[in-house]
């Protein structure tokens, strides 16, 4: 795949770039909004024109379950299922499958689970997940990995590190020589683990760097352990990453996460959060959150956010917004989605032209300061 | 109100014409999406503007719990609240007031109730409830009715008919005499009450006339009776009203209802049915209903309807709706929600044309056939 850096910033390890895959170019560092289940939730893909993420992210566990293998190879894979022709990356479902606890039970081979909505057994291995995401069609592959507690003990973390760099090599053969049923290429990121050791990171890192992917994904962060050592750890396995291939934290974060890990030379964001906080009403703006569902907000004609350009901010009030989440009306769901994805795409818009010109560390204490207001 | 009829169908008695607003021009036979509480449920206000309806209803008694009168005023009217300025026409909630049965009681002065929100006591009066349309800032405004159930006996129908009279009669009188708050004119409409009893409507229609409205409602039916009763009783009524004033059947119906009652001589309807059945995953389509749900549209890549260029039909198969409804993903209600609007859009369209052309009778029988498919 190709990635190319354009601009490294002089006060932090932050980094301005792009890749290129089939289905458009995504310059980075770049926000991938979440669209689990083959839609980012309460929106169309009109909608996602619209606010104009450069790629989203759709979840293997889910959509293997659900519509199923079958369904999406006849309906000629994701992009054409959900009128999506921009890039898509699929996590592995690694993640949701180590999520289900009493559900799954782990061997070399895989993972074996059994499914949160029928209770049916299934199970993961690092092959059989590419050939789902084979089947998917994303652009960006991720391999099969173990993602312990934050708290298990070291040796734990050790041994699922070990899995995942034994899965991600077996995931990496099997990618080589699956047939792939679409017209675009799909590339394949490893996933780093090891928790907060660092020895472990380390380690993860040269072994995935042994078998060479086209990216590299921090993994088994913002778990439960605490902020700074997600920070700590981040900046410490980013470090280690080869330069000229992207990196992508999973599953993070707040909007001052995402900050302060781009200042750490992460690339690549995906998170629930502002669909998921938009759902319960909170709102990310540039002055800090807000709860729309409050009842001083009744009467209000101001905008979510008066620094915000996107449709529920030039076209409603604050006020209008917290009626319909008063009355559960679904277009309550919709605008504050649309707002809180809006913002994040364009903390990442800001984050690339800081950096552009160099004064990345400045901007983000600006920011930040603003953010925690 | 400016009600001009351009043309009338020799074959029925279907007529085509337009009324205006302040707020803009309305072609009729009309269906009028609902949107109860601000919103047409899951539609935002550029939704609406794509889809296109020339005018939409809210509901008084929806409203006036939630957001209430105070911000209603505060906010500048619905208008204004929702970012819709296109034409709203507003019922007075009188239907849904008389649906809550135990907790409301009726007398002269108006009928008391308890909110279905929070159990408070609340009384709606002729004259209190033109004052929180004037609030609301509709550009039809409908006068409080006394709505019976349809298997109410006779004398019952005779009573609140009686009583829907007065009610209009003060009504028409507080409406002249409440201050407008807004830039654009209000109008009032009339509605006619009696259930299926003809000398009632007689006497309903005769006695809204003395008052004089700039249109004139077809209360009551569509709540019980046959269908066939309310086509006749519908006929009747409809014959009776002066042709120079818009018609509005209210609360109808399913698209071949429309088709019967426009050739009855009715200009205007409403009915929750198109967004109703849409969160249902009930398609209504030009070869008759299909329930998206159903397994068997899994790996349909056809849309919904093939002769329809809505945006559910054009960017998305039934089999990705159909997992939308699969997985509870509120973006398969909205595409539906869009779907069946627009097909109930497209049908008046399809009469006003047929009407124009002097063709009403021959077309409706044509696509009757199709409907019932």
């Amino acid at each position: 795949m190709e990635f190319v850096l354009t601009h490294t910033d002089s006060g932090s390890n932050a980094r301005r770039g792009y890749f290129v895959t089939d289905h458009g170019r995504v310059d980075t560092p770049v926000f991938m909004p979440v669209g689990t289940r083959g839609a980012v939730k309460t929106l169309r893909s009109t909608d996602l024109y619209q606010i104009d993420p450069k790629i989203i992210i759709g979840n293997t566990y889910h959509l293997y379950l659900r519509p199923g293998n079958e369904t999406l190879r006849e309906m000629g894979g994701l992009h054409k299922f959900m009128g999506w022709d921009r890039p898509i990356l699929t996590d592995s479902g690694g993640f949701q499958v180590f999520s289900l606890k009493d559900l799954r039970k782990i061997s070399e081979e895989g993972v074996q689970f059994k499914s949160h909505i029928d209770g049916s057994a299934h199970l993961f291995t690092p092959e059989n997940v590419i050939e789902t995401e084979r089947i998917i069609g994303s652009d960006i592959a991720m391999v099969l990995d173990e993602c312990p507690p934050a708290l298990s003990d070291k040796s734990h973390h050790r041994e699922a590190m070990e899995r995942s760099m034994r899965w991600a090599k077996r995931g990496a053969e099997h990618h080589a020589h699956t047939p792939f049923p679409y017209g675009h290429r799909q590339f394949l990121f490893g996933i780093a683990q090891g928790g907060t050791h660092k020895d472990l990171r380390q380690e993860s890192v040269e072994r995935l760097q042994e078998i060479g992917f086209d990216g590299y994904a921090i993994g088994g962060l913002a778990v439960g352990e605490a902020t700074s050592e997600m920070y700590e750890t981040t900046e410490h396995t980013a470090t280690l990453l080869p330069k000229d291939r992207p990196r992508y934290l999973m599953g993070v974060g707040t909007p001052e996460d995402l900050l302060e890990c781009v200042a750490r030379g992460v690339d690549m964001f995906d998170c629930v959060m502002p669909t998921r906080n938009a759902r319960n009403g909170t709102i990310f703006t540039s002055v800090g959150k807000v709860n729309i569902r409050n009842a001083k907000h009744r009467n209000d004609d101001s905008p979510l956010d008066p620094d915000c350009n996107c449709e529920a901010c030039t076209k409603h009030s604050r006020g209008y917004i917290r009626h319909l989440f008063n009355v559960d009306e679904i277009t309550g769901l919709t605008l504050t989605t649309i707002h809180n994805i809006h913002f994040y795409l364009r903390l990442m818009e800001g984050a690339r032209q800081a950096i552009e010109e160099g004064m990345y560390a400045g901007w983000m204490a600006e920011r930040l300061e603003r953010l925690r207001n």
